[in-house]
C-alpha cells in the first residue's frame, strides 16, 4: 500500500524510566507506524528535570539520547533550538504537534496541570501517565482539550498500557458504569501478598523500591494516595462523577496490617488495599481501604504486583480485566496506545 | 447537535432467545443510536425455524413481533414482502444493510456459511454470534468481505460481548499474541463447579439446560466442541494461525470426570477445562481439555458460568479479561457492540 507519509513531531516531558522505555518501544515500532498509521515520528523536544534539556526542530537522534543518561544534563548537548528559561518556555518552543508528559505524582497536580493546559492552549495534543494532573484538573483539562480541538489521553494513569479508559469508550457502547472495585496499586499489593507467605513490611517494601515500583515518596504508596487519584480518574472519566482525590475515604497499610494479614490467612481469608466506587444519592463515592475478603473473591487471587478493575455495568454485568505483573515497559505501551487512538481519531 | 437522521435496515435470522433479547436491546437503545451515532434502525426482515418468517420493508413492527413467540409461524403474519421459496431467498430479498445471524451451531458451519456468504456477495454487513461458520469458513468469508468492502464482525462468538476481539484490534496496537489460554465454555464450567461442591454431574447438567445455557444439544458442550470451535476463532482471527476445529487436540468431561474433580479439590487443586493455544514451529497448535490447577491459579477463580481469556502478548505482558455469569442478555449486547463497530468503520 503506497500513501504519504506524514511527518509527527512529538515532545517528551520526562526522560526517566518510563520515556526511556517510551523511546525505545517508538524506536522498534517505526516500520509498523509508517506502515499502519502512515506517520513518521521525530522527537523535537525533551525536558527532563535530571538530564537536561533539549530542543531540536530537525529531530533529536534518540538512540543517541538514550545513551545520556550517565551524565547528568546529558541532554543539553542534542540541544538546537531556541534558548529556554523555563518548563513553559519549553511547552511553547517544542514544535511538537503531541507533549508527552511523564512526570511524577504530587498531590496538588501543579506543575504538570500548568504545563499540560499551556501546551493545550498551543493546540498541542496532551498524552500523560500522571495522575496527578488528571485526578486535580480533570474537569477543566477536558474542556480545553474540547475547546481546542486536540486529544487529551490519560491511558496509562490506572493500570498501564491494559486497557481501561479505551475498554469503556470504545468497547462498551451505550454502556452505564453503575460501581466498580478493585486493586490499583502494584506496590501496596506487592507488600500484601510478601506479607503473607511469611515476608516481612520491611523487606517488601525494599524491593518495590529497588525495582522503581514504588513512587519516588513511597507514602504515596502506603498512604493510598495513588489508589485514590487512580479511583478519582475513573470516576470522573467513566461514572461522570466530581469526586476528587482529597474527597476519597483513604486508610493505608502499615507494618500494623501484617497482623491483620496473617489473621486473615489462618481463617483463609485475604486482606487487600480495595479501591471501590458507587453511586449513592446523586453522587459517586469512592473509598480505598484494606478489606478482608474471601479467597474465592476474585481480587484475592491478584498477588504480588498485578491489578485488576471489576466493572459492573448495565449492559454486560460484571467484567473484569487484569494486568498481571506489569513493568515499566507497559507504561510505556500506554503512551503508544494514546498516540495511535489521537492518530485514529484526532478529534473528540 | 443536529445532523442528518440516517436509515439502517437490519435482517434478523434466528429469533430465538438471542433474537429477541437483541430486539429488546435496539428497542432500549433507539435514543443512543440516533443521538450518538446518526441512525434509526428497521428491521426489515426476521426468518426463523420456529417462528415464521417475515420480511416488510417498511419495517417489521417489532414490539408486536416479539409478542409472537406464542404460535409457531407467528412472524409470518408480518409478511409484506416479495414470497420466499428458501433461506437463501429470504437473503437476498430482505432488502437490508446488516444481517444479524444468530442461528445455533453444527459442526460443520453449515447452512450458516452459505448464508453468509450469499449476504456479503450481496453487499450486506455481517455479523453473527454463530462460532460454527466463523471457525469453519474463517478465511474465505473474511477475504469475502473485504472483497465486497462490508464487514464481517463476530465479537459474540467467544465470551459473548465481553470484548475479546475488539479489545486486540483496537486497543492492543502492533502487538502480537503469543500464547493464550482461558475457560470458553459456560456449561462445562458450571458442572466443574457444582460437582466441587457436592453436586452431581446430572443435576449441574440439567441446570443449565433448564436455563438455555447449554447448546441445543449439549454434547457440544460436553465433548470440548464448542470451547475447540471459540479457540480455532482466537486462532485465526488473533494469532494469524489456521487450526480448524478438528485440529484441535480435544478431550470433554464426563460423569466420571467427577472423581478426578473431587481427587483435585482435597489436595486444594481444581479441576478446568482448559483452552490453550502456542506457537510451534511456525505453527499455532490448539488444546482442550481438563486440567488440574493449582488453587492460585487464575483460571482455577473462575467458577460457575464465567469465562476467562488470558493473552500472553509482546507489548502487556500477561493481560486477563473475565466475564462473571453472563446470560443472554450479554449475547445480545455483543451484537449491538458490532452493529456500532460497523457504524463506526464501515470498512475494513
Amino acid at each position: 500500500m503506497t500513501q504519504d507519509i506524514r511527518q509527527l513531531n512529538l515532545a517528551f516531558m520526562g526522560f526517566g524510566h518510563v520515556g526511556r522505555a517510551f523511546a525505545r518501544l517508538l524506536l522498534s515500532r517505526r516500520a509498523w507506524l509508517r506502515r499502519e498509521m502512515g506517520v513518521e515520528c521525530r522527537v523535537t523536544g525533551i525536558a527532563s528535570l535530571d538530564h537536561g534539556l533539549a530542543i531540536d526542530p530537525a529531530g533529536i537522534p534518540l538512540h543517541k539520547a538514550l545513551g545520556s543518561r550517565k551524565s547528568a544534563f546529558g541532554l543539553d548537548r542534542y540541544h538546537e533550538g531556541p534558548a529556554c528559561a523555563s518548563t513553559l518556555d519549553f511547552v511553547r518552543q517544542c514544535g511538537a504537534d503531541v507533549l508527552f508528559e511523564m512526570s511524577v505524582l504530587s498531590l496538588t497536580g501543579e506543575p504538570a496541570a500548568t504545563y499540560i493546559g499551556e501546551a493545550l492552549r498551543a493546540g498541542l495534543h496532551v498524552v500523560t501517565v500522571n495522575k496527578g494532573p488528571v485526578a486535580t484538573h480533570f474537569r477543566s483539562l477536558t474542556r480545553l482539550a474540547r475547546l481546542r480541538a486536540v486529544r487529551f489521553l490519560y491511558e496509562g494513569t490506572v493500570m498501564d498500557g491494559t486497557p481501561v479508559f479505551n475498554l469503556v469508550r470504545q468497547n462498551l457502547p451505550s454502556t452505564r458504569i453503575l460501581s466498580l472495585r478493585g486493586i490499583l496499586n502494584s506496590t501496596t499489593n506487592y507488600i500484601l501478598s510478601q506479607m503473607e507467605l511469611g515476608a516481612s513490611f520491611e523487606s517488601a517494601l525494599s524491593y518495590t523500591q529497588a525495582n522503581g515500583i514504588a513512587e519516588a515518596d513511597p507514602s504515596l504508596d502506603l498512604d493510598g494516595w495513588d489508589a485514590a487519584f487512580k479511583l478519582s480518574i475513573l470516576i470522573q472519566a467513566m461514572m461522570g462523577g466530581t469526586t476528587r482525590p482529597d474527597e476519597i475515604r483513604r486508610e493505608g497499610i502499615s507494618e500494623e496490617t501484617g497482623r491483620l494479614v496473617r489473621s486473615a490467612v489462618r481463617r483463609d481469608r485475604r486482606i487487600r488495599l480495595v479501591a471501590r466506587a458507587y453511586r449513592h444519592g446523586g453522587q459517586v463515592v469512592g473509598k480505598v481501604e484494606p478489606e478482608e475478603l474471601e479467597v474465592f473473591d476474585p481480587l484475592a487471587s491478584i498477588r504480588g504486583l498485578s491489578n485488576i478493575l471489576i466493572l459492573n455495568t448495565d449492559t454486560m454485568g460484571e467484567l473484569a480485566i487484569i494486568e498481571n505483573n506489569p513493568d515499566v515497559r507497559q507504561t510505556a505501551f500506554a503512551l503508544f496506545t494514546d498516540l495511535v487512538t489521537l492518530l485514529i481519531r484526532p478529534r473528540r
